[in-house]
């Protein structure tokens, strides 16, 4: 019998998902029905699938069309913005449909708990990246050293979208964006909470680029992590409630975290206030504004800047500020503009993944535990290079776990109902399987 | 004729307003209508009045009742929380009927000006102290420069809620208080914008309490004055569209802007996450949570605080973090909170103004302007000493200015329909002339 599939929104993100379900169509029997608001780029994916594979037309707004598609799958797949999702979740819970999605799980889709498993309905949410990938090899890691008799005393976790060398080699910055600019420019708004030796540490977000950690992983070198909003929530789905350290964060190459704390204190990043300018105020301008007008006079601007912001004139992060245009004349381009709309237009032209860039996605684990007397440490690491510019790093590592689990779901294999995260042995083990020996995505680690 | 008057909500700064319409029912021919949701400590007050007055309990959620009330008034006065004055100007529109209120005019009040000038109403805004008072004073000094045929080319005006000396004599931040605590510990929480010299400025939250402005005030000492959100918008009303310099600022003693500062950098004002605490949590752990771990664990923790902040360990800003107990075993009282709510709380104990304490309000407007080829300088200084708990200053500066507005409109001396400020002579005149004669209310004036 034929398993029909709904995929809703196919943005460029969704490039490796579809690849990986066409490709396990024909043997397992799916019919797919690929819904986005803009289906013309899907016809040459489909045309060569067209008998087990359509595209539909779809705006999240067509109730009455987001009903129709959900009544006719079996399993509901959700790339949409997670804000839509409660709105495609509590369909599927009206028509009895399994959702699979690669986002977290917000209060909203929390609530719909109870109403799911009444209605006999998973909802298995935080399936892609981060979230998924992380939990799933992270819980595999922790039932490992549990199996072993150890007792976890550290669990460090940390991801980034970041850039295989060549592309990296033009910015000093060593980044660009691969995922959404908006939430790069406004990441950390907020205090970050994690645990250290069983206390709490806060830090705020003017601190939050400057209290960075290093690491390395084995074969690309070195990166510092900054920390995540909540670490403490992720105590509970791993089952690690007592763990006197935990903490999440996400990784960037050394030097970005300092020019970033340079932006924020700058005051480049909030977005609370319309600054009233003209699209042609220049970038000098604006930086100029920022600064005390009473400072040092004589000097040119990158050389008040750094006197106010306590950086050395010649050093490293007044560098990346200079590479990106920051006292230049170049127009700010957008009128009666937020700062952080401002930085985000700026490095929109500065950071655009360019067609021969490869992005790469780095994960990494790093567990502290007790074990026979002796304390241990596991590191375990990933690093994925994206192929070319459709199935990048972050297309695969988003995708292709999803449509793992989209696999299990729909062959029955997940037995849970109600809202689900990929926790559990039964679900991870055959994804991480797959994925190593399939794709090759696998976790190096190193023990000491 | 008997004029109806209604006064929506009469918390603690309607004191002064109370008492000055009373003052003037009888010979005004009023009848005051107060509507409370706890109008029983207004029974003493308006007993020997009950020929015309009369107290009435309303909730504002009680659209019925508010219609009936508004229906049944010439004017209302409003002084309700500003967010519910749509509601009530709404109501105003239906039933044609003038409104007074001392709160800013926001978009959706803005939003009223048409229909209430096709149904003939006036809704007189920001007849208080800030916004108001200074309105009034601004206006009239401006004028003044103008009618000499002066040209401005700088206007600073500042204003604060502050303390007498006596009360300020046993609290090194010489501040409690005196209005909203949790708008003092949210405050500034955005980019301030002012113009300098032709030119944009621009303060980050982050920034702005290390960036003020010393300024005295003849005969009660020195204060220092950080910028307010938008200083921009106050062109418009001032007709001063050309002026170089603008900045409206907020005043305190020196020396508190410094202290809070640290507050700000620390992480203690953030709203924006819960931190999941404890309410035995100490503020000694509280603050400790905030350090980074590995900063020289062998000193205690205000050495640790004013290293890690660069403080002076025994200077007056680690006096002033000593004082309000930061490193104390108090526990912090209120689990599940935000920084800023546990801090607020702290404070509320701290800076709670005492029965006997006496408030001071001070605002200070500083005009630069051009005349016959020199440049002058004029200072407004105003400052306005509580009478008592009940007549503070704040009531007083509020309470008085907004009554007076009422009185003109009830008299039918204000022509102009629609959203209205107290920017014109006809209106801020005789209110300006009254609050110098009847109550020693008045600006003192230096040039130079």
């Amino acid at each position: 019998m034929t398993t029909r599939l709904l995929l809703l929104g196919a943005g460029r993100s969704a490039a490796s998902l579809i690849q990986y379900l066409l490709r396990h169509a024909p043997t397992e029997n799916w019919f797919l029905t690929v819904a986005d608001a803009n289906p013309a780029h899907l016809v040459p994916v489909l045309a060569a699938h067209s008998e087990y594979a359509r595209a539909v037309p779809f705006g999240v707004e067509n109730d009455a069309l987001l009903d129709e598609l959900v009544e006719q799958a079996d399993v509901v797949i959700s790339m949409l913005p997670a804000a839509l999702h409660p709105v495609v979740a509590r369909a599927c819970v009206r028509h009895r449909r399994h959702l699979a999605t690669a986002s977290y799980v917000s209060p909203e889709i929390r609530a719909l708990h109870e109403p799911a498993v009444a209605a006999g309905v998973t909802l298995l949410m935080e399936c892609g990246l981060d979230p998924g990938l992380d939990h799933m090899s992270a819980m595999r890691a922790i039932e490992h050293i549990r199996a072993r008799g150890g007792r976890l005393t550290s669990f460090k976790s940390y991801c980034g979208g970041l850039l295989a060398p060549a592309a990296e080699a033009d910015n000093p910055w060593k980044y660009k964006f691969t995922w959404n600019p908006r939430n790069v420019v406004l990441a950390g708004q907020s205090t970050a909470m994690y645990l250290e030796n069983g206390r709490p540490r806060f830090v705020p977000y003017q601190q939050l680029f400057a209290r960075t950690e290093t690491l390395s992983v084995p074969g690309h070198g070195e990166f510092e992590g900054y920390a995540n909003r909540d670490s403490l929530g992720y105590r509970a789905p791993y089952g690690l409630d007592d763990i006197p350290t935990i903490l999440r964060g996400t990784l960037r190459r050394p030097g970005y975290c300092a020019a970033w704390h340079a932006l924020v204190r700058l005051g480049l990043t909030d977005d609370s206030v319309n600054l009233g300018n003209a699209a042609t105020m220049t970038w000098a301008e604006l930086v100029e504004a920022y600064l005390p007008a009473s400072l040092i006079p004589h000097l040119d601007l990158p050389a008040r800047l750094a006197a106010y912001l306590g950086l050395n004139p010649i050093g490293e992060e007044m560098g990346r500020l200079h590479w990106l245009g920051l006292f230049s004349a170049r127009p700010v381009g957008h009128a009666h503009a937020t700062p952080a709309q401002l930085l985000e237009r700026l490095l929109g032209e500065k950071w655009q993944l360019q067609p021969q860039d490869h992005d790469l996605i780095v994960m990494q684990h790093r567990f502290g535990f007790e074990l026979g007397g002796a304390t241990r440490h596991l590191t375990s690491s990933l690093a994925v290079v994206g192929e070319d510019a459709t199935h990048t790093g972050m297309a695969k590592t988003v995708g292709l776990p999803l449509g793992m689990a989209v696999r299990r779901l729909a062959r029955g294999e997940v037995a849970s109902r109600g809202v689900l995260l990929p926790t559990a042995a039964k679900l991870y083990e055959p994804i991480l399987n797959e994925l190593a020996a399939e794709y090759g995505i696998s976790f190096t680690e190193e023990e000491r």
